[in-house]
């Protein structure tokens, strides 16, 4: 456990939001797989910045150079190395801040953890920057698991107060699903768009920022991933989803709200279907004893309001070791759930493609 | 990452509910600690069923035997493998189900991920009962992390719809916490307790069963600890948290809340105090970036309302492949929260001491 | 990495030398393997000692109980830990060297490395006999590799001077490999036993103790097992064999005799034989680029003389930091390689089933 | 266990021969290196190809770019990455077998690992080339260790019948040893160096190679390092050194020396030198019981002949899977032990400088 992560498929990220390049090494991948550099760049775009005015103005092209694992285009089993050169630094709005730690963000425990040698320009390794290559690994996963009949969908489930349908209430089908993909702000019932746009330019035209909540859900699973205790769908998930900055919770099926329910409210009952036994509910979210039922995988994530405000703030200087007034300037996102939606789903994409790895063994993509 | 846990601190865990034992070995335990026997045993003993009415009548004695890792009653280094016998197997409560799955249960996911092979007596290896051995290890880590002088509590912070304080927002002195140790179903607000258990046991009544929120601290944690990415601690604890039966859901600080508020609500302002930098609030719930702030660690969990409930449901037959209805007998717990607390109390110690153990490397228990 | 060792099939071994009890557990077996009881018994007696003049006149009864994921003799696919109650200890043979550390013997390093805690009676957890649980561990793994056919053997190559032919050069038959098993001291070339055994019968009259190679040989693994780097199969093989107590040398095919060597000599040609690709030698030991090229695996390792004899020693005492001088007494191996055939093939078995498990994924057994 | 490599400090490496690139990341680098650039480079250096006539003719540079990690020259704690970029490829060399399998090379076992996917083109991932990043990632570790007053040393110790002296019996002062590294072909004892060479050149005259054995040792490490079993010194270095192509042994101390040895002649008696302990002899290679005993640790890996020779061999053809004949062209090393010296030394400076971050924590460099 550490730099590296994952069983069949091992991430090694890499990279400082204002150094030379980020990137990853993706190991374990099958070989035989034809890369869809579209899909992938329309993967990574869904994450860009600049894309409107419910995120920030920075532009970074975002373009991977892949190094390595690759032959005419097809995976070759090696380890596949893609780097993303930083480009668009504008290093003075961070840098003004010289000593002092800004609220909300990584500045203080990395200067402690890392004994102040940490790269604090635009958070460093700690930057949101850092997920672009995980939705590129993500990208990769989700086509393997399109290849398997398994696709991963999310959309903003709240923000700011404002809720959307869940994923196991609605009845959605796979191209409704899919056109989540390309919208600005997914949402399930389009009137919430609307609404939760104007609550995140609201507190951007107030120097604020705005949390949410994504729910994420994954379609065509086979029963019998995971394991109990340390392997379970749900421990391996948020070890992973909580890897993401922002993200402060996780819950799978009714989640948190089931402290409120009984028993008899959370049981999903058992029936039969086609000749397949299934749960005529789906309030444990797909997983019963950490492993999944066959049923979609659906679980949220709390995603925290962007610490990058424009209101002045208390710190510390950690120079003077005294307290000063704090003002960042720069370019921010009001709201990171639109630009972590694709981020989400890379995780999940990601650790699903390794359980099913671990179940079917090594074999070429067919 | 498998049946395996941790990173300086090993676990491996094992046994079924029915089978001759269970257990676990505990690996990379400092030399030098004279085990305390006593806390151990009140450890376990808050874990134990049969304690009152809010908990099943089954009564285990839970006894650790210790077969590894200990001279003279003083941890060695050496792996420590302790194994707890099943002695109070009433195997016919569960066993007149046959092929039927129980709703809520991993009866039809352990089936299918064990290809029928597993054993289903007692929800076998799925048992909340090889939660004890957890605690064991757990009593053990609490011992070495009060050497440093930190310690973990935990409370019901909701169930069933009744709210207790949270650690982030109430003052308890350390004699007030440690005292949450010893109560049957431990609040802040002492009258939410008899709420709750009224809640509790009018589920009991209706043969149904309730869930709640466990919040849990960690007091005396340095700053510095875990790492951005795959090694935060959010990821490593939440890890460990949903490998515990029933966990549903992790949230940090103020979680899931966080989706209902700015920026400027969520971050917490920096100041000195007595020379040294905190933060003003701890809404972040003690830690950013992945890392500890040395504030308080404050998390809660998601606790779903016991799977057994004796009314009729309906499910379906592995053998005959066709729906049945299933009425479960025997004894269970109307709500698995009083005795949760201890689990998550002990999952938490574990990973915070291998953290510690990460950051100082190996020196005898002084 | 660390006391838990494995991918899909992962052990975590425990106990002393003069502890409680032994044992290992072995998360990741396939369900649905009936354990031949009787074949585990006939290998862990292979290993036991008392046997004959050759090894200690100890008596060890060996047998493991099993605490878990066993159903009806069935393993079930949870994990199977398995315990061995020490009951013949002597512990005043090795009691009265007090503070002298023994030369050859882990009895400094471990005292360093434990900061004195270590349980040093009859070696503790670094003892010989905390191999036991790994031949109960292999001889499971054998009767998975069996119904694959995959088979196990070894024999000893070369004892104090005494030269066996090589499985490189030799043409046994199947049932000559397998009678290897129900030898006193195997050997390819039956004279040699007897030349071998004379040897040690000798360094055993003078008090002294004598080394030797062990060869190994699997036969009926398919081709393309293993990867390059970190997970080839001469890294994973190493890492487990060196984990044997006295092993100091690991070398596959040719070994250091390549040193003398042209390329010529080295490589091995390949041919069509029954319209499969093979290779008309097996200089490299059946890996080529640390994957198998489905010619036999061929290995060795170098055993080192019992570090236990009965002649005065010069050593220390750590209490007084001088010089003393040291007899050990006690009944002691004068030569451990036939004891020790057996480890090297369970350590063989378990790493091969592991390396097929992640080829192949899970299925039960059939 | 897989692409990913260590404990404390984590490689996970990747790049083929002939693609755009190769490369490594290291993760767990301890915070306040300032790296020696100009060292770095001369590290590179030695296993350069193109030095002299012992080795292949063909020139990389070999100039690492880092792309993350690294602050002003300084390491920051972050996942370090640095990218060689392959510029002299000559593919035509290797491009002209078509599907001949070489025999001693792994394009046979690659081509059934990864189903005809893997890159063939000079070895692609097998290729010796993918050493260099193990060289960059060594030569950090060595100057982390030399802050420790930790050094790594080798030599040829034996070639092609030519014997050189053993680090355990030869008493070179610290310039002697330094000396080593700046040799065009490593050896104590000078005149076996032109011997050497002779036979290398004469090898390489005949269109054949030769292989031989190294010695490596590090001096001033600390007794204690290590543990029993899985994490032996001796497992996890193994583990490392036979990920390096063409070893195909590896040995510690006396090694396989061993087998016509007495217990006597191979125990290490103890001694006080300077109020320490020592032993007197170290034919145990500086590890008991897979620890340390601050004594030099010396081991010896055994590399095979290149396997790349120019002589007509015996082959298949795998797409018309049958017998063929191939000659290989191209410019090769006549031997690869003069070039693999510094990737043996880079390989034990990774797996030294990890166990001694796990032995003292994290702390900046000072």
């Amino acid at each position: 456990m550490s730099g590296c992560f994952g069983t069949r498929i091992q991430l090694a990220i890499f990279g400082e939001s204002h150094g030379p390049a980020i990137g990853i090494t993706v190991d374990g991948l099958p070989p035989g797989l034809k890369l869809d550099m579209d899909f992938i760049e329309s993967e990574m775009a869904r994450r860009a910045p600049g894309q409107s005015a419910l995120s920030t103005s920075r532009k970074e092209p975002d373009a991977p150079e892949i190094l390595s694992g690759l032959l005419d285009g097809v995976t070759t089993g090696a380890p596949l190395c893609a780097v993303i050169r930083n480009t668009n630094q504008r290093s003075r709005d961070y840098g003004g801040l010289g000593d002092l730690v800004r609220p909300g963000h990584s500045d203080y425990t990395g200067h402690v953890r890392y004994f102040g040698y940490n790269d604090v320009r635009g958070g460093g390794h700690f930057s949101g920057r850092i997920t672009a290559p995980l939705v590129f690994a993500g990208a990769i996963c989700k086509q393997l698991l399109m290849k398997r009949g398994v696709e991963v969908f999310s959309h903003a489930q709240r923000l700011s107060g404002i809720q959307d349908e869940s994923f196991l209430n609605a009845s959605l089908d796979l191209e409704a699903l899919r056109a989540l993909r390309n919208e600005r702000l997914a949402v399930i019932q389009k009137p919430m768009a609307q609404e939760m746009e104007q609550a995140i330019l609201e507190a951007k035209r107030s120097g604020d920022s705005v949390g949410g909540v994504i729910e994420c859900m994954a379609l065509g699973l086979p029963a019998g991933l995971g394991a109990p205790f340390f392997d379970s769908v749900e421990s391996v998930l948020s070890h992973m989803l909580f890897s993401v900055p922002a993200v402060k919770g996780v819950e799978f099926g009714l989640g948190f709200s089931m402290c409120d329910l009984r028993g008899s409210e959370c049981n999903d009952a058992f029936a039969m279907r086609d000749g397949k036994v299934v749960t005529q509910t789906n309030r444990c979210g797909g997983i019963l004893g950490g492993i999944t039922t066959g049923m979609p995988l659906v679980f949220r994530v709390a995603v925290r309001p962007t610490a990058s405000i424009l209101r002045e703030q208390q710190t510390v200087s950690l120079e003077r070791m005294q307290e000063e007034k704090l003002t960042v300037h720069g370019r921010h996102d009001p709201c990171i759930v639109p630009r972590a939606l694709p981020v989400i789903e890379a995780a999940a994409a990601i650790v699903l493609e390794d359980l099913l790895l671990q179940r079917d063994g090594e074999h070429p993509v067919e």
